[in-house]
């Protein structure tokens, strides 16, 4: 059965309310918990394939992403310092049960917050060393997200996608202008292309600057002469106008990745979802 | 006239010791200015290859490198957000002009200092919150290298080498246990692999796992299936006994990376390579 892709959205959302119907008041406390969000899709995914088993992990260690880059070439994966050193993506790691018993992982998510300056704004706070400015220019933190972007590519190394989503919210990650009334009448407008505020271009080296708020699941290929590149894209959703992010937005935009991670492995699920599950 | 790679090590360090000469003072006063070293690092370069002509950039403009990918790719390189964005690795950018008048990268370096324990034993400064721990919990900022080290990889998304390289000191980065002695002559030893130290796992995603402390100017290629995939591995050299680098090995580490470059570029340097300078 095909669905185009509006239908689908709308079900997912319809799907995704309807957990956080079940959830309640506990969904909405944990709005922008991208790892709460991330348990509610792999409880969608259960649902919607049922044919299938998924496991959700709050980790993996650097020592099996070695091993599975000896797998593929002895000459990597060879360091390892301190022993137990692993990676936290902070809303976990999804994962599928293939055909041959092997997890994959159908979804990785990170959410992060950077610039308080909206709170700071409505709340009348000034800012700077001087307390007597409006807006905090921006830090670089952020940056450190490339980390476990690289962390998990690298044990995706040889899939032909890439199911990593970073959610982004706060003030640096506006992209478009916003005004916002102190509690004093005065309006303050944070224009979303200044560069003491926005940060957005320190992360699009990892989608290869493609569009955010998009879904790059599925990895571009690019050529010249002999070579031929894949391209590993993160999947960047911005929350434009510096709001928190909502569940049911979030799980939305995690089950149509987790679906085209699916899709992508459909070969190696096949004998699982052609099999009755009656029988 | 070939050399083995030991005779051209010396000549490098011999070469470098002579700039150090010509330099004088200045040179060791500037030991881990990786920017200073990559200027002699050109200088030397152009005395050994006096048919090439190179250039040293401080920065490399967002707008630059998407440019170039969307003449890869026009869906790749779209957005920028703060139009003047800029990549600034700390040693810069040398460049090489090829036959067709293109400038090519030959080195990309920087240089990053974590963990100040060494110095604070040998001063006798206590840390942490109480001031009574010998040894700080080491940080996180060392992540943030990835940024500069993935726009750079986009920069060269086609090129079938990457001369990238990280130079590391400081306690964060040791590969061997060391005992420092305080004023008060008790002995304080830094275990390298303790998790509360050592940040080096933080980085080796950029290398693949392969040896730290090694020339990976030269993408590695691995396959699977139908896939082949290129790595463009950083060069991770860390100072392992907690000292400061010195410039002669910098600039030695340096010439032997952007060698290799121009070694990969050969075939669009032939002309150049082969025209008699003396005409």
């Amino acid at each position: 059965m095909k669905k185009n892709q509006s239908s689908r959205l709308t079900e997912q959302h319809k799907q995704s309310q309807g957990v956080i119907g079940i959830f309640g008041e506990e969904a909405h406390q944990h709005d922008s918990d991208v790892s709460f969000n991330s348990h509610i899709a792999q409880k969608l995914l259960e649902e919607e394939y049922p044919q299938l088993t998924f496991r959700y992990r709050k980790d993996i260690s650097k020592a099996e992403i070695n091993q599975y880059l000896q797998k593929i070439d002895k000459y990597l994966g060879q360091t390892l310092f301190v022993k137990n050193s692993k990676i936290k993506p902070d809303g976990g790691i999804i994962e599928v049960k293939d055909d041959n018993d092997n997890w994959r992982i159908v979804l990785v998510s990170e959410a992060k917050h950077q610039g308080k300056d909206i709170e700071n704004i409505k709340n009348g706070t000034l800012v700077g060393k001087n307390s007597n400015q409006d807006i905090m220019v921006a830090g670089n933190a952020i940056e450190r997200a490339y980390k476990n972007i690289s962390e998990i590519a690298n044990y995706m190394l040889l899939e032909p996608y890439f199911p990593y989503i970073l959610f982004l919210e706060g003030s640096n990650f506006l992209t478009h202008d916003i005004t916002i009334e102190r509690p004093d009448g005065r309006k303050v407008t944070l224009t979303y292309n200044a560069g003491n505020l926005n940060r957005l271009d320190r992360l699009t080296a990892a989608n290869y600057g493609m569009p955010i708020n998009t879904n790059l699941c599925e990895n571009r290929f690019v050529s010249c002469d002999e070579l031929n590149v894949m391209l590993q894209a993160v999947s960047i959703y911005a929350q434009k106008d510096g709001e928190r992010w909502k569940a049911d937005e979030m799980v939305s935009i995690m089950l149509e990745v987790a679906r085209t991670s699916l899709k992508m492995l459909s070969k190696d699920l096949f004998n699982q979802l052609t099999k009755n599950i009656s029988n």
